[in-house]
This record gives C-alpha cells, sequence and structure tokens, in this order.
C-alpha cells in the first residue's frame, strides 16, 4: 500500500502543472466568453481545439489508457494527474482527451473490441479526431439497474435493428461525437445478466433522432456537447458493429464502470481543491463587519472541515487506485463502491460552503463554483444513486455475519 | 397565537387553489415551452399575461398589500395564500401580482412614498401594467451590510445624478420593467445608518447600462427578467424621485426588508410541499431492484423528515405572521430572523432528497425540482446569508446573560 | 389552533415558576449531595419527599390528569406546565406528581380501571402516597413492536399467573414503588392485536424478581427507582387485578402512548431551554484565546440554531396538544409521530452543543448537561425508535398518492 | 508513503489477536462482574492485573514506546496494534502497558527526564509495577490554551512548593498510581510559552488532596483510576523533581501531545470496527415487524456510510503515522490536528448508529456500545476541543493566501 509518487507521475505532474498553469486557467475565461451566445450551444468552443492541440504537442495525451494504446499508466500514476484535471473540469480532462465518455468508450474498445472496430473506431478516438457518447440511460426505467434497460437491438439478417429511447446521453451533440456506445437487450428472455448487448452506432445513422439537450441545474454543458435525449426507431446497422458478443453487455457495463468511477472521484478531489482555494481567496480578500470573513470562526471552521474531508478522500480514492492495480477492477469493488459513495457527497458539501462565502457571486456564472457543484450534485447520482452503492454495501459487509 | 384560518383567509384559499387547478399547474408546461427558444430569454411568456389577466378578472389580485391599496390581508391572512403561490413559484406569484421586487417595491412607495411618486409608478404597479426592479446588491462589498453600499447619489441642481454598479437586480431585463429604486449613498459623512437614500430611477434613462443576465447555478431566469448588472454611469433623475429624504435609506430597506422575508419563507413552504409531493408520487411510480422506492427505508425516512420539518417551518411562518400583526415588522424582527435562518436551509434539503428520489429526471427540465432548489439555494444568500442572521440572532439572545 | 395562555395556564405557570424559583432550582444541589453515596443507589432523596410535600401544599399538583380525578387541565394547558418541569428533571416533575410512568399509569387506571382498581392503586397514586411502574419492555424481542410481547398471563383458576423476563422498568426499584402494570399475553391464538393484557401486580409478590437496575450511559437514576431487570416466575395475583378484559392490552397500550410521549416531548422543550440558558452562561463567562466564547463565531452559531429549534419544535409541540383536545389522541396520531421524531433528536443535538461549550465540565456531575443529555438520547429509542415511528409516518403520508 | 504492514507488525498481529482471542474478549464479562460492586469503585480489578502478567508474559509489552526502552516500533507499526487494542478499550491497553496516561508520561520521561527520574519512576512504570497519572486541566480555566494554566509551582530553597487545582486527573485514584506529572507556572511574569513547568509529585505527598472522581456522563471509569479531582495545597517535593528545566513545560507539553492524539485515533478506529461488528451482528439477529433489521434500508445505509468513514479514517491516521516517522511529531502537526478533528466525532457518529441498531440494549452496560460512545465523546473535548484544533488548522490553512 505504497502511495508514493514515483518518477514517472512527478514528471507527469510536473508537466500537466505547467500546462494548466501556462494554458488551462487562463483560457477559463476566454471559455466563458465563447460560450456566452447561447443560439448554437453545441458549437465546441474554439479554445477547446486549441487546448487539445497544445496538450497533444506536449505528449500530455491519453493518459487515463493503460497499455501500449494509451500512456501505460497505472490508476495509481494517473490518480494525481486526473485530480489537477478536475481543478479546471470543463477544459482540463478534454484538454488532454481523458474526458468521459470518451475514456470509457476507448477502455471498452480496447478491451472488448475486435480489430475491425478498433481500427475504424478506437484510432480515431485515441487521436483525438473523433468524440464519441455512451447510449445506457433510460428516462422510463432505473437504470442504475441495468437488467431494467428495455431498449431492443434485434438481429435482422445481416444487421441489428435498435428501438428505444435513452436520455442523459453526454457529449452526443458535439458536432464531432461520431459513433454511440448504446445498450440494448438482445435476448429479452435469457437470464437478466445476459440479456443486454453493446453495439456501436455511427450518429449519423438514420432512425437516430436527437432530440433535445437535457439541463442540469440549468446548465446545458453545451461545451462538451450537452446531455441528449435520443430516440432509436428502427436504426439499422451491421451485426460486426456489435461489441464482443450477444449478452455481454452486463459484464462490459460492469467492466466500464469501476475505471470510470475513479476517474470522477479523482476529478472531484481537484475540484474540492480548487473551491478551497477560492474559498480561502474570498476569505482574505472581503471584508463584511469590519473584518475579513477570513477571522470569522464559521468560515475558519469550513475550510478546517474542507481540508479534513479532502485529505481522507485523496487517501481512499489512492487506496482503490492502488488496490485496482493489484488486484483487479473486480477485487477492488468494495473499495470503489466506498470512493462512490464517500467523494461526491463530501465534495458537494465543501463546494457548497465555498459558494456561501461568494454570496451572490458564489452562484453565478463568474465563478466556477456552481458549475462545480452541479458536477458534484450530479455525480450523487450518475452511475447509479448513493442509495443503491449503500445498500449494496452493506450487503456485502452483512454477509459475513450470516450463518 | 390563534394561527386558525377566518372565513377570508378560507374563501380566498378555495378560490385561489381553483386557479392554480384550472390555471397554473396546466400553464407550466406552456411556460417550459415558451421559454424553450434562448434566443431572446428576456421576453416575457405568453402565458404569464395571460396567467395575470385571468387572476386579476377573479379578483386574485395584490394580496400582499395591507391597507386600502391592496387586498387589505393581514400578514397571517396572508401566509397561507402566498405558500400556495409558492407551489408554483415561476407563475402564481406574478400571476395574482405578488412577486418580487414589485411587492417590496410597491410596499415602500406605499409607505414612504408622495403622493406623486405613488400616481406615477405605484398606480400602474398595483394595476399591472408595469413592473419594477429594486437595485441595492453591489458586486464589490459585502451587500449584507447595506452599510457597505458605494454607489453615489450625488445632489446637482435639481437632479440626482446616480454613479455606481448593481448586480443579482431582479426582474430589470423584464420588458415591461419600467422603474428601478436604486439605494445608495447620498452623504458618506453622515452617520453609518443616515448615509444612504433611496431613489426612483426610471429604466430607460441615460446613463442607465444594463450590462448582462446573472444566473443562479446555470438558471438566468429570463422568464422573470433575470437578475441584472447594471451600470450607473451618471445617470440623472430629478430630485424628486427621491423617496421619503435624504439619509433615510436605511431605514427604509430594514422596513421593507421584514415582510419581503417572511414573504419568501411562506413560499418557500409551499415549495417544500410540492417537492414532497413530486418525492411521493415519484416513490409510488418508479420501479428499482423489485419493488417501488415507496417500499425502501431510506426514502421512506426522507419523506417522514421532509413532513416533520415543513409542519415546524409552517408553524413559525405563521406565528412570525401572527407577531407582525400584533407587535409590527420591528418588534418581529427575531422571528423573522429564525424564519430566514430556518426555513431556506430545511427547504434546500427536502427539494435535494425529492431530485434524489428522482434520479437524473430530478436535476432535469422535466421536473420543477431543480429549479426550486436553486431558489431555496439562492435564499440562504438573498436577503443577507444565514450566518450573518445567525451571528445577530446569537447576540440578542446572548445580551440577557451580559451583565 | 389559538396557542395562547389563558388565564388559568398563566396563573399555573406563575405559581410553578416561583416554585421552581424557590425551591427546585435550590434542591439541585442538594439532590447531588444526596445521591453521591452509591451504596444505597435505590433509597428515594429525602429531597425528593420534601418537593413533593410542598409541591402538593401548594396545590402544584397532578396536573397531567384531565377531568374530575386530575388538576382538569387541557393537553395545551399542561404543555407549558410540563415545559417549565423539564427544566429540572429530576426533581420537577416527581415534585409534582406529574413524572412517568406513574402519570401513564394513573391514567390508565382512570379510563380503563374499574372502580375496586381505582380504589386500591389509582387514590393513593393520585395523593402521592406511593409510586408504580409499568412493565411492558422485553429484552428478547423488539417491544416497539407491541405484537412481540412474549411475557404470558395465564388464567389458572381466581387467578392469573405470570411468567416472562422484563427489563428497563423505569421506578421499579423505588422503595415506594407498590404496583405494576404488567403488559403480557393472555391468548397467543387470538389476533395479533387481541393477544395481549394488562394486569396489576403488586410488587411484592412472589414470583416477582427484581434482578438488577439498568443503566443508561453510566447513569442508574437510582433517584426515581432506575431502571429494572424484572424476572416473572409463576407470579400468581387475582384475576380481578387484569385491566379492561382479556384481550384489551394492546389497545390500552396505544391509548396510553400517545399522552406519555406529548409529555416527554414537552418536558424536552424545558430540557432545551435550560440547556440553551446554561450555553449562554458559559459563554459570556469563560474566555479563551483572549476573549469570552460568546464572541467566538462557531458558538453564535450554535446559540442561534438552538433557538431557532427549539422555537419550531415549542409550536409543534403546541399544535399536537391542541389536536388532542380537539380531536383525541387518535385523531392526533400523524402529529404525535411527528413530535416524537422531531423533539429528542433536535433537543439531543442542542444539549450536545451546551456540553461542548463547557468543555470537559459538561460531561462530568457539575452541570446538569451529561443528565439532560442521557434522557433525550434515550427518548430516540423509547417508545419506539425514531425509525419506527419515520416508517410508520411515511406510510401514512405515501398512502394518499397510492391508488 | 507506503502504509503496507512490514513483517514485525505483521507477526506482532498476529500475536495481539491471538491474545485479544484467547485472553481479552473472554475477560469483559468477568470486568463486568468484578466492577459492579460500587462501594469500592477505585479498586483494580483482578482480571486486570491477570491480564497484564499474561501479556508480558507473552511479550506483548509497550509497544507504544519507540527507542530501546520500549518495543522498538516507528508509529506506524504501532498503528494497527493500537487499533486492535481500541476493540476492547478499557482492558487491552492497560493489558499490555500502552494505556494512557502512563504512555505520555514515560514519553515524558524518557525524553526529559534525567537519569535519576528515569531509574525511579520510568522503570517500575515500564515494568509495568506502578501507574501514573498527568496533572494539567484545570477546571477555573480553558484548559485547551496551555497558557491559561494557574496552578503555581514555586521555588522554595531545595523543593518546589505546589498550589492549584486540577480535575479529569485520569488514573489517579487507581491504588497503584505513585505518581504525578504536574503542569504549572514557576515563573508567571517570563514570555507566555516559558511560564510553565512539569514536576514529579509522588501521590502520598502531603498537600496532595485528591477530593472526588469526575463522571463522563454517569461513568466513573473506576476501573482504571477514575478521573480525579485533586487539589495542591503546598505540597512541597524536592527540586530534583522538576523535569528538564524551568519554564520547558509548554514546549513539554506540546510533544507530549503529538503521540497522544494519534494513539488515541487508533483506538478510535478499533473502537468504531467493534461498534461495526455488533451493529452487523445484531442486524442479522434482530426481527421486528417481520423481518432481521439487517433488511432494513435505513440500517443498511448507517452500516455501509460507517464503513466508508472507518476506511477514511484509518488511511488518515496511518498517514499520520507514518509521517510523525519520517519528518517527526513537529513536522506532522497539521495532520495530527486532522485526525484529531476527524476521527472522535466520525467514531461517535457510527457508535450512536450501532446503539440505535440496539434499542435500549444499547444504552445500558450489557453491551460495550454506551461506554465506548462516552469515551469518543470526550475526545472531542479532550487534548483540546474540535473546535479549537480546526480554529488553528484553518489559520494554517488561509496564512498561504495572505499577502
Amino acid at each position: 500500500m505504497d502511495f508514493d509518487f514515483d518518477s514517472t507521475t512527478e514528471e507527469h505532474r510536473q508537466r500537466l502543472q505547467s500546462f494548466m498553469a501556462e494554458h488551462v486557467y487562463p483560457a477559463e475565461p476566454v471559455l466563458a466568453e465563447q460560450t456566452r451566445d447561447k443560439a448554437n450551444p453545441w458549437q465546441v468552443p474554439p479554445v477547446i481545439t486549441e487546448l487539445r492541440a497544445e496538450a497533444r504537442k506536449r505528449g500530455l495525451w491519453n493518459f487515463f489508457l493503460p497499455g501500449e494504446l494509451g500512456a501505460g499508466l497505472t490508476n495509481l500514476q494517473y490518480a494525481p494527474l486526473a485530480e489537477i484535471t478536475g481543478r479546471s473540469p470543463q477544459l482540463a480532462p478534454a484538454a488532454i482527451n481523458c474526458a468521459a465518455p470518451d475514456t470509457g468508450n476507448m477502455e471498452v474498445l480496447a478491451e472488448f473490441g475486435n480489430e475491425q472496430q478498433k481500427q475504424q473506431w478506437l484510432r480515431p478516438l485515441l487521436d483525438g479526431e473523433i468524440r464519441s457518447a455512451f447510449a445506457m440511460t433510460e428516462p422510463e426505467v432505473a437504470s442504475s439497474d441495468a437488467t431494467n434497460i428495455a431498449t431492443r437491438i434485434q438481429r435482422d439478417g445481416d444487421d441489428y435493428v435498435i428501438n428505444g429511447r435513452k436520455w442523459f446521453i453526454t457529449g452526443a451533440m458535439n458536432p464531432n461525437c461520431r459513433v454511440l456506445i448504446v445498450m440494448g437487450k438482445t435476448d429479452p428472455d435469457a437470464p437478466p445478466h445476459r440479456q443486454q448487448s453493446m453495439i456501436l452506432v455511427p450518429r449519423e445513422t438514420p432512425g437516430v433522432h436527437i432530440r433535445r439537450g437535457m439541463n442540469v441545474f440549468g446548465f446545458d454543458d453545451g461545451d462538451h456537447g450537452g446531455h441528449a435525449e435520443i430516440v432509436f426507431d428502427n436504426a439499422r446497422v451491421p451485426a460486426e458493429n456489435l461489441i464482443d458478443e450477444e449478452g455481454s453487455g452486463f459484464a462490459i457495463a460492469q467492466a466500464r464502470l469501476g475505471p470510470g468511477r475513479i476517474h470522477h472521484c479523482m476529478r472531484l478531489i481537484g475540484m474540492a481543491e480548487r473551491a478551497i482555494e477560492l474559498m480561502c481567496e474570498r476569505a482574505v480578500s472581503r471584508v463584511a463587519f469590519g473584518k475579513p470573513l477570513a477571522e470569522q470562526g464559521v468560515i475558519r471552521e469550513w475550510i478546517a472541515e474542507s481540508r479534513v474531508r479532502v485529505e481522507q478522500l485523496r487517501l481512499l480514492v489512492l487506496k482503490t487506485a492502488w488496490l485496482m492495480d493489484k488486484v483487479g477492477n473486480r477485487g477492488a469493488h468494495t473499495e470503489i463502491q466506498a470512493i462512490k459513495i464517500a467523494t461526491p457527497a463530501s465534495v458537494e458539501w465543501i463546494i457548497d460552503k465555498a459558494i456561501q462565502t461568494h454570496g451572490a457571486a458564489g452562484v453565478s456564472q463568474d465563478f466556477l463554483l456552481a458549475g462545480l457543484w452541479a458536477s458534484a450534485r450530479m455525480l450523487r447520482l450518475a452511475d447509479g444513486p448513493d442509495e443503491v452503492h449503500k445498500r449494496s454495501m452493506a450487503r456485502r459487509e452483512l454477509k459475513r455475519y450470516q450463518s
């Protein structure tokens, strides 16, 4: 259980921090400017394209992906890098091609895709030439229980035909998004965990209707392609677009979730650090009732409590990363659940306090905080609500007491 | 301390509930439709105009204003009516001409305005012909301490000349908004609570520059005219636009705040009730892991806790209303602070749980919840952050122990 | 919903407050002195006997009991009096013969007892000549579900024979305790709510074995007769000791619980007020890091939050009392549950903050606070744990959404 | 930052766990039996003496003390051992001679004592022949600010004469307690942190009056010698009893506190684990409303949340231990504060939930839980209340934002 940064990690950290300082933080007000116009919310802000070019030039790229296809880092090596990108979550993850949902999709293709699929979709994703989306959540069912998924994927000759309704499909309206990985049922009569399959659906396929962008507390997240509601109405794709084999969808989804959850948590740590920074800066500079906020006992309490919480969260995330490296994602299941339970809720609390320290400014577009908050809040729901994880975790804890 | 509804209140409640059922709730999806287009966010959605016409026709109008100019209700009589409007806060308060900031402005004009001011501004506000805004909060100073206000109002011959920067000026971008009540300093050398004055500034006055709308989380609240940042650059108005007299601004602000705070709290109760309703409806209709959410112990815990909290809040608000009627706003100062401390935070908690019960749907535009939440969260800051009220309240509690 | 104190209440309040000031508060250190000796923990401290004599002389007696047998007060009239006694909970309720479990037992006898039972047990209880206990909770079963009660009460000729084990039987070791009301099963084959009966068992009955006193966070509460574990081993009493009729035990228990719960909550309000008083006194008198604790922001936050909570609790309790008077205990079932959920938890929070303000002194025997805390904590369990009440309350709330 | 157990640690853990299983857990009911008699609460229960003999025989001894005098373990090596002893905190720490306040006193003597002092006091403490106490806290002043300490230590010829009042002096009534380390002022005119000194005072010194045992909630902790109030009335000891030099008392106190705090936190982790174990055992075995508590969603939520919290706490404690080993106690000051803030409060929460799961049994003497809770609650005050640590920690966090 050694969490020290090795020399590779340390070197990446320093290069990434330079990139943040020289390019990413200065780009934040530019992004705000470029996204002000709501008439065309789904266009990619030029500043993101520029950052991606710069990052790639610097070799800050694909850190998330282990093995030869990616940067070859372990989870433990990637964790502090992902944390840094979380400090500017609208820009930094996308800049270094480490943004969801592409990351998860690339992992799926790298692990379960065949050569043809890798050539056609993984390669351009790794090169940052295209973006992608992952279509799992459905409005009609509690999608935290993946066996509820109702979208049908039916074999018809050499094709599969897809029918169903999905929503909160992040990134789907990004003009560069070219492909969706769709989860659906190929065999409703199979055992519950063998009914689902995943399939690659080019976004421009006839029958794929992108209906609208879903909001998250008023935010449309248009700079990243939003969160789409999509109707699949007899969308037809060649049978070779199926990933792995029929019935493996549930297993692929499980495999995809582990890294996805820890990446979110790593970035949340960075978001919390940024919020603490903003809170402290505000506290020392803002005067009310004759003294800086920093001298108010209640605000000091928030700062200390925030620091104590974030230290705990980081260690738990590092331990989980270390364990995933050691025993694999499945072996670290409990730990992954633990960070998924602990991190979004604690970070939400920290950001809330940073907002309160800022007064009305804190809820506005002039500070990152409202956006950070909405992201943290959303992650108490995304990839399964807290309650589902707690229920499952308790069941495992209780198991050894049940004879 | 008798909180029973008298026959007047009961009759108004029934008529208002009919109006809600017949017109307001059905208008909610219409409003969503009419505000979907972001190209012109500040236009007044036609459905609001229609509701106002219908409400006025039914005599559901100006309930907030005591005395002959308004509906003549006491605070205790108004409280359950305001609660009902809180159930649909984007539509109902505006529909019956009981929406902030007009209500506070009308109170100011009714109490402190001269005949000419009443004729010119109060009359059309009472008749719903125009809307208005209240320009107090400034970005550069902690405005919860009103003595910090830095905007200058300087006498120049027969005019006053205004310079300064305001923000979060609710409703200022509503095309019907015709006048701003501006708080600023007429005499920076006077004693701290006699430096400020309030003055009426027609919105179209040269030198009044509406710069942009501030967001609350991702919401622009465009349907009500948003929350403007306004620069006053040598804006010049006739001296007779001054309200009351020079130096009375702080006192007027205090007088305005009491009713404003309780109206917010009354509506928050209604918002909480609506959230509980949505939470229960979702819980009985949504199935996860083989049974309705309503059978999950954690969700039951939320529902019970929500019910217990809202019952307490309502009684505290009713008591405060009763006390204001009996001893005046100043005499009820402690109670007004108590409801301002208790209500937004508790209601925010309730709405958060209703959101969690809805999954991703809860944060989206498909349910009222995200908007309700943002309103409740904002009210932990608006009219003074919780911490300022707690500090002041504790000081009063401690006073009798200090010899 | 009129909560004002009428003239009867106001007069009783003033007389009770005088009694508190002149006799009860001065008796607190005397009680501490008299209970210091642990060799004989169950003896009645003389100061309690003296207070009872004085109270009775002053006509401060049996306020809890409505109707001709008691003081004839309504619940709403009794509430503020019970609150006052809660300020010194070891002394005041017992002093005026309004202490549990005697109060509940007297209610049961007044409502369900026959003339003979009233003569033999109710009369001396009303006169304060004897004390009593109520034997319901059992160690082996979750007694919050009364149908679990396993103690057997079997008819044998002209007698009933009792076998079973009870614990946390408050007051049973008080030397003046002469009779136990025992809940048990007379007919295990009847429908679930008709299996139980209640029966009067003189404490000195052969086969009644008082085994030990149960502790509550280290406290033995010996001054009131502790909380006994009792084994009934073929304890035999005449058949006429049965209260009401066979099978009515569950119904009597329900009838007994309503008033019992509200009395606890009324007193908890007084306990909270006492804790706030102690917290404020400490805050103004204790200096740390160069200034009184009263100037620390965090402690001000606690004081304000405590005040806001207790105001809400009191109103909810008063409303419940008023409702019980108006529609009866059964009609006020939801409200009684609400106060049972809200009051102990909130008051526990308040007392915890008062303790923290006191430092180590707060947990010691030198202040009332540790004892107050243990009482409040116990009441999150006694008469049913919070979770059982929340579950039941949510079920009722959800019912109208279930078609 | 490598937290893995090395082979030394692992071997000690296994031997310690065997000792716990074979001797300590079986001794818990024996201890309860031996301490039942309150007539002589300060006698040492024979079972403790027996356990100490057995532990010493097994070489499970003085693990806390680094260097040649002790077991020579690092903080990181000791942490998991201390955690194990926390599972039975009344017995295990004392059994292996790792119980406060002896541990801190031995550290002080080992680091600051001269040869004579080591010979006379440290040797028999290390050998477990005597016990000791540490007399710092005073009733009259906020002792979390050590400069407040008012007890006087005055030079008089070859002696020092001590006058003052102390309380909560843990262990002082243990018949084996032979010496007190007393903190007091030798020079009230020196700079604030040079006024204090520490001095060794044999307990039987004339003028040392042990007045009474202070309670913690209702517990007297008599099995360990309680928490004494002690009056020093011209208690006279030879000048050579002074530790280190005049004026070094504050520095010694600081040096003593770091290890003391982390030892408490290590044991608190073990207490939390024991509470979770008890909670789970109860949950699977207790049936209410037709199913085991383990199937109630709310209880599952508690279990999962407890697990998530304890994992975070343990990592933070391990990191702090590792850092103390690496950079010394002073360099780990922030981390020590962080664990002192986080651990007692979180563990108190966990134990509270375990209690609630047990119903009335949870607050009683039949389970460890009430005692565990009181210990955790006390540690939110002992060695400085949470609020003092938070205030100090925030100041340090804010410092780098203040130009």
